[in-house]
Formats: C-alpha cells, structure tokens, sequence
C-alpha cells in the first residue's frame, strides 16, 4: 500500500488543529463550572428532574460523581473493542472531539443562562451518551472512510444527536434513559444512511477479524466483559434518581442473561459450530443493554426483562445470516460492523416494548416511582395512553431524522478534497472483500488493493 | 477434528431452550421486584443484617447499587480469564444461567413470603457468588465435558450451593462474608469430585496455554488485575455494614501484597526461573482472596492479613508440584486448572483462621464491630468459643456436601445420552495430554485425538 | 541466553523474603487498624483536611470505601500495561512491596501516635501514589536492571519519595492533590538518575513491542482505557473532600479530551503515518493526567482544563523525536520507556499551571472552594502570593531531591553482588538494542547478547 500522501496527513492533522481551536474558543467564551450548590439554574425538566429530589440526596450527588465518571467512559470502551484493534486509535479520536463538541451544543440547548453555559457532571454523563451514538454511526462505515472523514462524521451526528434528543426528551416529554431510541436506533440508522451515500467498499472486518488468530477474540472478551460490568449501572445513573434505580440495574443484568442463552440457542442451528464466537455473545450483550434502554426502568417484573433480553439476543444471528447479504445486495447498504443487527433492531424492539409499558402504567404498579419514571403522567398532565403515544412518536421521529441527517452527512462526506484512502492500519496479510455493483463477493488480498478501487 | 456432529449441536441448543423458558415460567410465577422501601419483609439473620442499620444508612444502599452491580460482575472475570480464551464462551454461559437459577432458589429459600420471591439488589449480589462457585467446580473439569453438561452442572452445582449456604449462614450462623468455605472450598471440592467420577482425560490447559505464545499472558494479566481492583472491595459487599467494611477491604489488599512476594520467593526455588509466570501470580492472587473470605472482616491489626497472606501464597507452587501429581496418580483426580490448590487449600486455610479468630474474639478488641461481625456473640446468645465451634464446624459439613454432590452430579453428566466430544475452540496446533490409568503421561496432537479416547 | 544461575535466582528469592518478614514484623509492632469513629488521631494537615467536615461527610467516609479501593489500584493498571508484558510480573513485585513499605514510612511521619500507627484507608490510598511514582522510576530502568535490583530501588525509592512528600505537602502547605510534581516530576527524574548511574545498555522497549505484532497494542488499548476510566475520579479521591471534586473530575476529562487531539495533530507531520499508534496515544492520555495533577483542582474555567491538556498532548511526540536522543547521546541517560517526555516534563508544565492558579486565586472566582483547595490562603495565614511561590518552589526541592536520591540509589544497585542479567522473559525472537559510548544505535539478537555487554 502506498504510504498516506503529504496532503492526506497534514488535512487530518488540519483539521484537528481547527476544530481544537475552535471548541477551546468556544468554551472560553461560553462555558463555565455550574455553582452546583445553587439549584435554581436549570430550567428544562430534562436536566432538572434530578435536582428536584429532597435535599437528602443532594450530598449524594457529589459523591456519585466519581461513580459517573467511571461509568461514563466505561461503557464506550465495549464500542471501542466491537470496531478490532484497527480502529480503536480512530475512535478514541472521535471520542475525544464528541465529548467535546456534545458538551457545547446540549449547553446552548440545556444550559445556557445569561450568555454562559453552566455545565456540571450531568453535563458529561450525557456528552458520554452522545459520543456513544456517534461511535455506533463509525461501526457502519468503519475501514471505508479516512479519519478526516470520520472527524466531519461526529461533527455533524453530535449535532444531529443532539437536536433529536432535544426533541424527543425535551419537548416531547419521552422516557429514554438508557438510549433504546436516542442513542442506538438513531445511532445505527444515521451511520446506515452515510453508508447508503459513500462509495462502496465493503471491508468485512468482522469475518477478517475472526479470521487472524486469537486477537480479536481477546478484544470480544473484554468487550463483553466491560458491557456486563459497566452498563447495568450505566442505564441508570440517567434515570430519575431514587428508587427507580435499582430495578433498571437488575432488569438489565437478567437481559444480558437471557441474551446470552438465546445466543446459545440459535447460534448451533444456524452455524456449524456448537457454541457461539465471543463476537456472537458480545453482539448479543449489545442488543440485550439496547433492548433495555427504555424499559429498563420501567419494567417493574423481572421475568418482563428475561423475555425481552431473550429476544433480543435472537435478532443478531439472525440479522446477520438473512438480513445483512440483503441490506448489502438489494438495497446497497453496506454495514461494516453490523450496527443494523446489534443496535439498530434492538433499540427498535426497546421502543415498542417501552410503548407498551407506557400504556400499561398505572399509580398502582408503580406506586412512587410513577413520579420518577412518568413525570408528566404523575402529576396529571398527561394519561398514560398520552404517554404511550409520545413514546411512540419517538421512532418515526427519530428514524426520520437519522435518514435525512445521514443523507446530508454520507453528501459532505463525499466532497471531493476529503476522498482518499482509509486510514486505519492493518495487518499487512489481511484481505479486504471488495465489493462491486453485484454485491459483497470477491475478496482481494489488501496489498492488491490499489487507490483506484476507492472512487 | 470432525465438527461436532447435528445431534450434539442441537442437543446443546435443546437444553438451553429448555432451561431458560422453564426459568421465564418459573419467575413470571414467583419473582417480583422488593419494595425496597419497606424493610419488614425480611426474616432471615442472612439477609436481614443489612437492614438493621440506622435509617440514615438507608439512603446509602440505594447509592450503592451502582457498585454492588460492579463488582458482582467484575469479579467473576478473574475467574474467566483464569480458564483460557477457549473456555471463555462456556464460562459466560454458565454465569448467565447460574445467576438466574441461583436467584430463584436462594429465592425460595429466604425471600419468600406470600407466594412470591421478592428481590433485591442483595439477590443478585449473592447469586453472583453462587456463580463464582459454579465457575470454580468447573475449572477442575473444563476441557472434560460438553457445554451441556456444563450446563447441568451449573444446574446442580448450584442447587448444592444454596443448599450449603443456606445450613451454614441461615441455620448455623456461621460468619463468612467472603466465601472462603462457602464459595471456594465448596467449588473446589465439588469439582474434583465431579472430575473423579468422569472419564479420565486430562488435557493440561494450564500448561497448554503457557505454551502458545504471549496470548495467555494477556488474560493471566487481566485477570491479576481485576482480582487486586475489584476483589478486596467485593469481599466487604456483603459483611455487616458499617465501620466494619473498611477492615475488610484494607485486610484483603494486604493480603495479596504479601501472597505475590511468597510466589516470588517460591518460584525461583521450585522452578528454573527467576521469575514467576503471570498465571502462577493470579494463582497467588486467588489464593490470598480465599483465605481472607472469612477472616477478612474479623482481622483487627493488619499484620495478621500479611501472615495468612503469605501462607496463601505459598499454597499453589507447592500445591502444583507437589500434590497436583499424586491427586492425579494415586486418587485419579484430574484438576484441569489446579482449583484445588488455588480455591481449595487457600479456602480451608482461611476457614482455620476464622476458627481461631473467633475463639479469640472479644468485645474489647471489636468494640462495636462485634455487634457486625459476630452478631450472635454480641447479643450474649453465643460464647466466642461456641462460634468458633460453629465455624469450624462449617469446613466438614461443606466437605461433606460437596463430595456426596459432586458423586451424584458426575454420575449424572456420564449418562450416556450427554457424552460426547467437549467442544471448546482451541487453535489447532495445541496439543492435549492424553491420560491413561496409568497417569498423566503422554501427549498427543489434537488432530489424531479422535473421538474413542472420549470414552 | 543462559538460564539465571541458582545464586542470582536464590537472591532474589532470598530478599524478598527478608523484605517480607522485615515488613512483618515492623507491621506486628506498629500498625494498627485506626478507629475510625473517632476523628482526634490526627494532627498534620495532609490527613486531617478530609475530616475537617461536617458530620454529614463522615457517613460517606465509610461508603467510599469501596470505591477509593477500586480507583486505587485501578489506576495503577496503567503503568503497569505501559512496560508490556515482558515487565508486568517484575512490576506486580515492586507494587506488592512498595505498597507495604509506603504505608509503614508514611504511618511513621503521619499517622504515629502513642507508639502506634493508626491506618485508615486513606494511607492505602497514599501508598498507591506512592507505588505509582516507584513505577515510573522503573520505568527509565526496565530492562536493564534485575529483579533484586529493583526491588531495591523501590526500597530506596519510597523512602526518598515518602520524604519528598512530607516535605511539600506536610511542611511546605504545597497544594499537589494528583501528584503532578510529588509522583510525576519526582519518579521520572529519580528514575533517569538511577538510569545515568546504571551502565549503559539501551533495550528499547517500546520500539521493540510495536515491531512484534499486534500484542503491544492491546496492553496499550487497555492502558489507554483504564486512564480515561480510572484516573479522572482517582485524581479527585485526595482532594480536599466537598464540592471541590466535580470540577478535578471533569477538568481531568477535558485535559484527556484535548491531549488526544494533540497528538492527531503532531503525529502526521513529525511520522510518517496519518494516525498516531496506540501507545502514542496512551502517552498523550498520560501526559494530560500529569499536567492535571495539581491544577485539576484549581481550574475554575473548562477552557483552561482544554488548553493545558493540548499542550500536554504536545510534549511527549516532540519528547521522542528531538529530546530522547539528546538526553541519549549527550546525557548518557538512556530511558526505556520515556518517562521523562510522558510523566516528568508535563509534571512540570502542570506545576507551572499550578503556581499560575495560585497566584490568581481569589476568594472570588473560589467562593467556598478557597478553603478546601487553599485551606492557609482561605484562613488568611499566607497570600495567594506566597502560596504561588510555595507552590513554586515544590519544583527545585523535588528536582535537588529526586537528583540526589537517584545517584545515591544508583550506586548501591551498581554494587558487585548485585548485578547480573536482567530477568524479564522476551520472546526469543526479539532485538535488544545495544548501546555503546556512541548512542542508541546498533541492535544485536537476543540470543547473541551474552552477558558481557552487561558490564
């Protein structure tokens, strides 16, 4: 492969330096620590609903700082590990502009009072959630874009993620605070579409990954590993605060349990082996923590969450053996890392069953967590039905948005002057499948490759 | 190797199906969610102690679900990795279903009232030991046996562990907060007994895996790791709350200091290097947490934790060269990954400790952690000496139990419709060892091994 | 390479069992478990601050347990993965043992009352800042030196770092809650003493890694990984407690944030390649916790936490490239790892910003802040003026201090009983570089070194 040109490496190191300069000048200008002992600033229910708890929990608030900031970054490293050790260098870079850039545009949105964006550790857990987002946009277009590209990518999803989720939590009054419709469906859908518009390129880094040694499969295990141990908390430390917590925890964990035997189940009779890759059990972890991003908290049986978690570890195996070659050859949608399968159908599936236990809320099962999981319903402005509907509304919306962004994005992103070939280093005897108008077929060993193959 | 034949796969995929919808039925029937609120529902000391604080801990205990969650997960990792990247997928399957089980019946055992099994976080924090247990019994096997019977052993190592327990916490009142007769004597044990009944074949994963490359290494590192970070902390999640706490944690860091400089003083005698392997410091660090299980949280000066630690140490090099190989020959005992040395010595060594502490325990030295830690002692209904006797008594109850359990269990995993090859990925240049009456001698490549020698 | 012969592996193991029983004894005499309900044990203002509160903290004391135990060790991970897999079991030794011997030294200067030292948790979580800088020292030296030998200069090199901080912190009133100077700045230049004195032979370490596969990558993902997890909250668990936290926590996010971007920057024009390399990344993440050290606390503005941080992420690529081989061929001060370009110059840099912080801090921009951050500034007994310039003069003292110590344990390591090949295991097929009067030029085989060039 030739060495990445002069003009190649000096746009990426370019266009860090603005964007850098660009966020430190913003955040001197506007951003400032938020006085958290003086409760009086927020004005959105999104970012004041746990302010309003009695003052006993107030102390607490300090102290789980350490808590959220531990868990923030946590999770994004089970992202991290799915994209094979190609790719981590790229995302921590996306990582590190995306908490960034979230923390100025859901200030503007969130926190901004007379001319000053007043951030406090909210503000960071939910900047984690966003570039968690973005990370899962990368997953559908990991290998077929340069890091540039990839930089404009989270530029442009992190303003879009954040509109959404304005939208949908903020004017809408929609429960989803664990991300099934916020960060994952909006996630994978926003990446498929940039995948729709770039040129084609299919580099199955799944299927290569498994194929060179035990590597990967050291990067699956601690990925699974750092899901189990770090989302079930993490689904909560967004949630209304109280009692409500605990049960989104469990209900997350007997999902990652249920998910991992559905794994099981399906994985003999599809594949010719008996047990399942790591790949296949941490891909079914994802869907079981995307399924519950909703109802995680809202689930108040915990058989509720084995069934859901049990279903949703049945959609990726079986999203990757009948949806993805149809993705790829009908509708020209290449998904490098399978996001539809992992992120995108779960958090769908976590959408309709949240829409449901919405419906079926009432004062009696919830008792005083209603206050905490249904704000609006609780205090009476709202029925329940009303709030089913507006969970609803969630998906469409969010779908809707993810596909024209996504449009506009995969547009940009094919300027000219941002073309060049991918950046991320691989192993020099890996092979890349290339794909033609036909579908995902021919593979070619990556020394072959040539530039001429990228457009 | 030929691939695992249909009937196998399915068998696998079968059993899964089945034990999971009788799980969903199972808590659709009986599990609900505790009102956390409302703490009149306990009857048990067990899960009782933790309520009886004064009401400004109860604040406290919500907060704390992020950590227990943490934890209970974080520390069944050391164990994963302790089995090697091929046994990985398997050992993630017999912790999704062992913690589901062990919550329904340790559920039914203490949490019962009115038809209903009402849960907490502290379930799912006693159903994680109840895993790490399941883990240990199959460390003396894995290699051995099918992910079926895995899963049957889970099935039944499970409900001996809870039945266990249940004698020694519940009806005895023995202290042992970290589970150094309950988790790893009862797991070791049960397991070697399991590995006595079945058929002999011992493929020596331990040495195995030291001899393909550095990738072992990687987990043996891992899996140091999150025994040093999360270990000394989940020790004291289940103690009496309290002041109590602190000792434990601080009790148990020094204990593995002291443990990783008696493997460094050892090693360079037994063996021909300087220096230890990565896997013999985990055993070090394994072996340093089970003696402290018990004696963790009654140790008043920390010099104590550094002697008990060091003996620990001193445990598994001895252990491995010295008695692993008449186990082997003389008992036909095969110990695939030496829980015996590591979980079983380590864990008696540290049931004699506890003995001796509590013999020793006084109101002047405890002050009020007498009242945390040997609750029945400081209500004046038991002697010191009376609870020594109960904690020594645990050791042959626990023996007991685990060889007649671990008798019935291995006769169940030979019935004839469950044999068949054991179906761990391995790379396929690794070699097994092949173990006649005679002992375990001759090695042969993987590829000849065939299926006859799998009895 | 010749196996090590019985009398270098006995004298290792010899030492540490002298060590061992050494650190016994003196726990047996004078360490005790302190009371922790009872807050009149203490007098130095280093470990009284965090009591000072009102009572409603003392609960939380007890509930951060957990927590400080699990960042404690947590964030020595990072050094650990930083030296590869040949030097983890060598570094475990030296962190068992500097651990035991930071807490007995720091109990004698701190916590001596009565003939006794009190521990609490708060001197475990001392000692791992104390092990931590120990770690960096060796890692000027990794490689070069043997077991014994560095257990030796942790020996020596807790002991001289105990001083160091009982003279800023305890006499001086230095606000250095991260260690920017007393870990950062005193372990590198203690370590590029010591690695002056020692005889010359340049093993580099880090080149060698990237050059054998993908292995080094995955120690350095995990490195990476558990600095952006660990280290933001540990550097806020020895701040002065409160509301104080938050903004070390998230300052500390910032600075990793912008360090990132940095080195997307500089590693395009100063290599050859358009991504950075993982272990480049991980000393830009290191370099952005240095710099936090002592500011983190003191940064009342997030643009601040981002401008410190991108010029932290500048240092260590500029470091490797022009200063490296300066130091090489003109100091004769070989660096294995790079510590000075990753831990001692941007320790430095945040010490700079420290004193600047100082000098401008106002009750003001502080309000209640002042006292827990400048506690003498706050009760009116010295000026921002004068803090700054205590602050200041933290740098010379560390530096005369780490320089002196350095030789004078350099030259008992070189005494004649003592050396002898170095013991980390390699791959076989690795290169050592070779250095001779001329620089870091010519690489040799391992297998051809013999012990001649071991001088």
């Amino acid at each position: 492969m030739p060495e990445p040109s002069v003009t190649t490496r000096l746009r990426l190191s370019g266009l860090c330096f603005l964007l850098q300069i660009l966020t430190i000048l913003l955040f001197a200008a506007f951003v400032r620590f938020s006085p958290e002992s003086s409760p009086k600033l927020c004005s959105q229910p999104l970012n004041c609903s746990w302010r309003n708890q009695d003052s006993g929990f107030q102390h607490h608030r300090f102290r789980d700082v350490h808590l959220q900031a531990l868990l923030g970054f946590g999770f994004l490293v089970a992202f991290l590990s799915r994209y094979g050790p190609g790719s981590v260098a790229i995302s921590i870079l996306v990582v590190a502009f995306a908490i960034q850039w979230a923390v100025l545009l859901q200030g503007f949105l969130h926190q901004f009072r007379n001319g000053k964006i007043h951030m406090g550790v909210q503000s960071m857990v939910r900047a984690d959630f966003c570039a968690a987002a973005t990370l899962i946009s990368t997953g559908a277009v990991v290998g077929r874009v340069n890091p540039a590209q990839m930089l404009l990518l989270a530029l442009l999803g992190v303003t879009l993620f954040t509109l959404n989720e304005h939208i949908l939590l903020g004017l809408l009054g929609v429960s989803d605070s664990g991300g099934s419709v916020t960060v994952h469906t909006f996630g994978a859908y926003f990446g498929l579409m940039v995948s729709r518009i770039l040129p084609q390129l299919h580099m199955d880094q799944r299927e290569e990954q498994q194929d060179t040694g035990h590597q990967p499969d050291v990067f699956a295990v601690v990925g699974t590993i750092c899901l189990w141990i770090f989302w079930p908390s993490f689904t909560s430390t967004t949630t209304a605060q109280g009692s409500a917590e605990p049960w989104a925890v469990l209900n997350t964990y007997f999902s990652l349990a249920a998910s991992t035997m559905a794994t099981f189940i399906l994985s003999p009779i599809l594949c010719e082996e008996s047990t399942p890759r790591m790949a296949q059990i941490q891909d079914a972890a994802v869907a079981a923590v995307a399924v519950m991003g909703m109802a995680g908290e809202m689930l108040v049986t915990p058989f509720g969450a084995l069934i859901a978690g049990f279903l949703a570890g049945l959609i990726p195996p079986l999203g990757f053996r009948f949806l993805t070659p149809v993705l790829c050859s009908r509708l020209k949608i290449q998904d490098t890392c399978g996001v539809h399968n992992v992120h995108g159908l779960p958090g769908m599936l976590g959408a309709f069953l949240g829409t449901l236990l919405a419906a079926l809320a009432t004062a009696d099962a919830y008792g005083g967590r209603l206050e905490l999981v249904f704000p609006l319903v609780a205090r009476g402005s709202r029925t329940g039905t009303a709030q089913a509907l507006h969970q609803l509304s969630a998906l469409p919306l969010t779908l809707l948005l993810a596909t024209l962004g996504g449009c506009l994005t995969g547009a940009v992103l094919r300027i000219k002057g941002l073309r060049s070939a991918p950046a991320p280093r691989y192993p020099d005897n890996t092979e890349v499948k290339l794909v033609d108008e036909e579908g995902c077929e021919h593979r070619v060993s990556r020394k072959g490759r040539g530039t001429s193959t990228l457009v």
